[in-house]
């Protein structure tokens, strides 16, 4: 049986994969009433004179809001939000399954900018988090921008920064194996979407300098006809001097590719042409821009993907259930670039050097220590940063990711 | 210990009453990639092609939106989203465990009519209906009438009808006893909110001629000052005759009071000018217009109240679990006064004639027929209607309801 038929089996056979469940029984009377009316009123009142109490009285403080407008699902492109709902109930057992949090799928009825920002604004009284997924760039730039100067939770898009965190851990490690240094490699980006913007800026504030990116026309620089504010703004940053040319010309002498484009828009021959010891992520889904097995007989010294049957899954999965796990324990009011390093760093961290080889630089979507590691580096840095809204000291926060998750 | 203390104590060591579940293992790469990528693309793509695979493949088809903006909450009033919230998750639980259905509470931070609608339109992907819950009137009538003109699932505000069809179920037991017909009897409603128009609605809709619709300054009659619309429109349908006078007057010479108001409003003396044989309905919360006991003493025939310490609760727990287990079932597009005539009729008729006293007019909530006899009569009543989408036959429903309750 072919995945195809046995994905529709599993999600027709359940009816979907979510459901919704109670914490409390009400089998009498008196239970109804505690749980319900005439009880219940007493933690609304409460709530009512003090605010914050909401976090103590409801499920609010650990939930997520899963947000799309199905513009960009997987690679599927603009299927609308209800094809979009298996995917967003996927995302929302994800965060369940390794991160104890409640998502609720929210597929939206409308793409337009404002109208989006606006309904997410109205709900966030709900959630503790809003996690933005698979929403077409540029749209997506501009409604998380939007959401975060008017909301005081977080709100990740993780295509964006999930990605971008995970490539990051990989990249930390990738760049060990060859004994590089990230400021001084030269890092070619291929895909300006979402991801590729993201990754870029991510892996700037991490300290790389010499960073191209690639749309489907070559190297973004400053001032090239056709790109959105966002793309400009990003070749100013990483392309000050404008260099300019196709994917093949960039990659000359590169010492790292990262892929989140499609499928065979990278050649062997190419890859001999980078510089000594190449490092390959070639992350299109489900079919690489080079096969693994290609790219190593060119002579790339470490390669990933993003699927689970070559070695190095760079996994977004390794990125958002720790990240919203830290967010949420700490009830931050934001989630910054220091906290997305922090995350990666963690992720990369996990590996010891005694570990670290070619094939193992970054660690397994269900090596436990993923979740815990994550949320102590983002819930650490939230509470150094003054953005956590919760008294906590550090050292509980580690007992209580211990007690969830196990030591790590 | 009191029922504040120990309500509060349930909702913190729980932190709130719901959570998300998997309906799906998530224990291998192999598992991983059936319910998310890349096997879900699979059901995305089926529903992109066939939007109605969308109640095979997700939950959508078993998902209510509990949607408030908080601003008549219990008998707390305008206490926002964030306090309202234990409310909604207490309606989400109660929906879940006499329904099976899951319920994801969605309390808004606007109070604007058409932000609301807006919002809950843009929401409709996600859910097969909308339950409005604790909006204040005027508002609720507005937010409920765009609602149902511009959604093809239905909308149900739970405080009207919900109330309607319980109270009504209730009466027309009560009649049985004291031997009258709805037809016939004079009734005053005291109340002109959601709770008070409804139910006069639906009580005229049923058979009621002689109806009065009492507020804080008596009788309502047309072009009465101050009334709203929907309140001048009302009038116009049951007091066409413009009667006028307080509630003691409106009282003289009825036969059945219904009580949506506030504590203590009737006396004794004013039960004692009453048609023999009086009903009272006295459902204030928690205090009803007048003590069941003085009631009685001042020669109620039957009396009801919305509390569980007193024989007759009139409690809307009887009704919308059914009502929307009923309405999914058969995929309805909306919710029609037919439906929830047949509701109250269904609730009245798990009563048998030997059963019925008049302490007895009405099934505990806990009775387990309830919820399969009430999705019956509005299934049916929605296939009659050809208002549902689904291909289905009433013997079906019947059998599968019979597998989810028992037979009833």
């Amino acid at each position: 049986m072919g995945i195809d038929t046995e994905a529709l089996r599993l999600h027709k056979e359940n009816r979907g994969k979510i459901e919704m469940r109670s914490k409390v029984e009400i089998n009498s009377p008196a239970e109804l009433s505690l749980a319900y009316s005439p009880g219940v009123a007493a933690p609304c009142r409460a709530i009512h004179q003090e605010p914050s109490l909401v976090y103590d009285y409801t499920n609010k403080g650990n939930t997520v809001a899963v947000v799309t407008d199905g513009t960009a699902v997987l690679g599927l492109g603009d299927i609308g939000p209800e094809a979009a709902l298996p995917v967003m109930e996927g995302k929302a057992i994800l965060f369940k399954r390794f991160a104890g949090l409640d998502a609720v799928p929210l597929a939206l009825n409308t793409t337009k900018v404002e109208e989006i920002v606006e309904t997410v604004v109205r709900l966030a009284p709900n959630f503790a988090g809003i996690n933005l997924e698979d929403i077409a760039a540029p749209r997506c730039f501009a409604i998380e921008e939007a959401l975060r100067a008017r909301l005081s939770i977080p709100v990740f898009h993780d295509d964006q920064h999930g990605t971008a965190v995970v490539c990051l851990a990989a990249l930390l490690n990738a760049l060990r194996v060859v004994d590089k240094e990230l400021s001084r490699v030269k890092i070619v980006i291929n895909g300006a979407g979402a991801a590729g913007q993201a990754i870029a800026r991510l892996l700037y504030r991490a300290g790389a300098r010499r960073l191209l990116v690639c749309d489907r026309r070559g190297i973004i620089y400053p001032g090239k006809a056709g790109m959105n504010p966002y793309q400009e703004d990003l070749a100013q940053m990483i392309n000050p001097r404008g260099e300019q040319g196709d994917l093949a010309t960039a990659l000359r002498d590169a010492d790292v590719f990262v892929g989140v484009s499609a499928a065979n828009l990278v050649s062997g021959a190419m890859v001999k042409t980078m510089a000594p010891q190449p490092v390959i992520f070639a992350m299109a889904n489900p079919d690489p821009e080079i096969r693994p097995e290609e790219a190593k007989e060119s002579g790339a010294a470490v390669v990933g993907t993003g699927r689970s049957d070559y070695p190095n899954q760079i996994n977004n999965l390794l990125g958002f259930p720790g990240i919203f796990r830290g967010l949420l324990a700490v009830r931050a009011t934001k989630v910054t670039e220091a906290m997305m390093l922090a995350a990666a760093q963690a992720i990369a961290g996990l590996i010891s050097p005694e570990e670290l080889t070619t094939e193992y630089i970054i660690p397994n979507p269900f090596d436990r220590r993923v979740v815990p590691a994550v949320a102590w580096a983002v819930g650490t840095e939230a509470l150094k940063a003054g953005v956590a809204t919760i008294a906590l000291e550090a050292k509980q926060l580690r007992v209580s990711l211990e007690e969830q998750f196990g030591p790590w």
